[in-house]
């Protein structure tokens, strides 16, 4: 999508270990017109499925999945908390996130009224990394019985192994940008040519 | 609002200490037809300030923040992110929450890029209750020298001091729907009058 990688090679740092940051477009100041235009593309790409909710966690996947859900006709969003709040009671979903950017291992938690094993699911995040929050996701919807309908991502770090192993796993995954290298030395992207 | 009023009286609990628990429309899975309307409503009575930003906290803040700045020309969102994360530099204003709802204090931290003084800024969040998230946050706008033109909420407990003191320090505050008691023994909800 080249809106996006525009915005990406204009204001995207490269940090130490290929981690980027988009903190002024993507996930702490979010640009509203990208979002819009990145919701539209992601309705599109995943229309015609049956899709009746959007998945997504805590915190910066939020704006992305809302903007989508307004796009596919304002179906509800449900987002993963991290960790156990004390109000949420006994009857929840489960699963084990180990975090790339941060180093540090959380759960993540749905309360099981809001996945039904009828729900047809969009996995909506802003970064797929490693995927290993897409993958505890995919665990929510796997206990609750319900169908993974595809995955929508704003960026892929296409040298990390989250994308292939779920574009292996036959899971249909729509990355709106994939970068394929990211040099701390130069601050050069290069993106993947498809995506 | 009645739409959010209808919504709170048929999905809302009330728990002791008068918590209420909006998990399956609000904060945990979004309605996002609501969300549509009351970002629609908040942006009509904000209309004319010129506004150029909003202003939330994460979590539950992001999706009516989004939707809002949707509704207001898709100008961009800041969300203030819990706690410092080791990602964002030493350049950020800070402030700390005492939270009403889970006993705890933590601060809340905006990478100073994303403030300006040239600012006309929104506040957005999803409960007012007794105020201290919107305190914090009318805080890291002082700090940045920008202005706050408003506070827009989709659900305040009148019956804590939130509301009252901001409209007592002159801020325009619009509630889509105030809560004037939330009976714990009976779950009746009893709203005031013209929210």
């Amino acid at each position: 999508m080249e809106m996006l990688r525009q915005k990406i090679r204009q204001c995207c740092l490269v940090e130490k270990d290929g981690v980027l940051r988009a903190d002024g477009f993507l996930n702490h100041q979010l640009d509203m017109e990208l979002y819009d235009a990145m919701g539209r593309e992601l309705a599109r790409r995943f229309a015609g499925k049956g899709i009746n909710k959007i998945l997504t966690v805590e915190a910066s996947g939020i704006g992305l999945a809302c903007v989508t859900a307004l796009h596919m006709g304002g179906i509800p969003v449900v987002f993963a908390k991290k960790n156990r709040s004390s109000r949420m009671g006994s009857e929840v979903y489960t699963a084990k996130v180990s975090s790339y950017t941060n180093g540090v291992s959380y759960d993540i938690v749905v309360a099981k009224p809001y996945l039904q094993a009828e729900d047809r699911v969009l996995i909506i995040d802003d970064f797929l990394a490693n995927g290993k929050s897409v993958q505890a996701l995919k665990a929510l919807i796997q206990f609750a019985g319900a169908t993974l309908e595809g995955v929508g991502i704003a960026i892929e770090k296409g040298y990390l192994p989250g994308g292939k192993d779920l574009r292996r796993e036959g899971i249909p995954l729509e990355s709106l940008a994939i970068i394929d290298r990211a040099d701390e030395q130069t601050g050069e992207i290069t993106f993947r040519d498809f995506s």
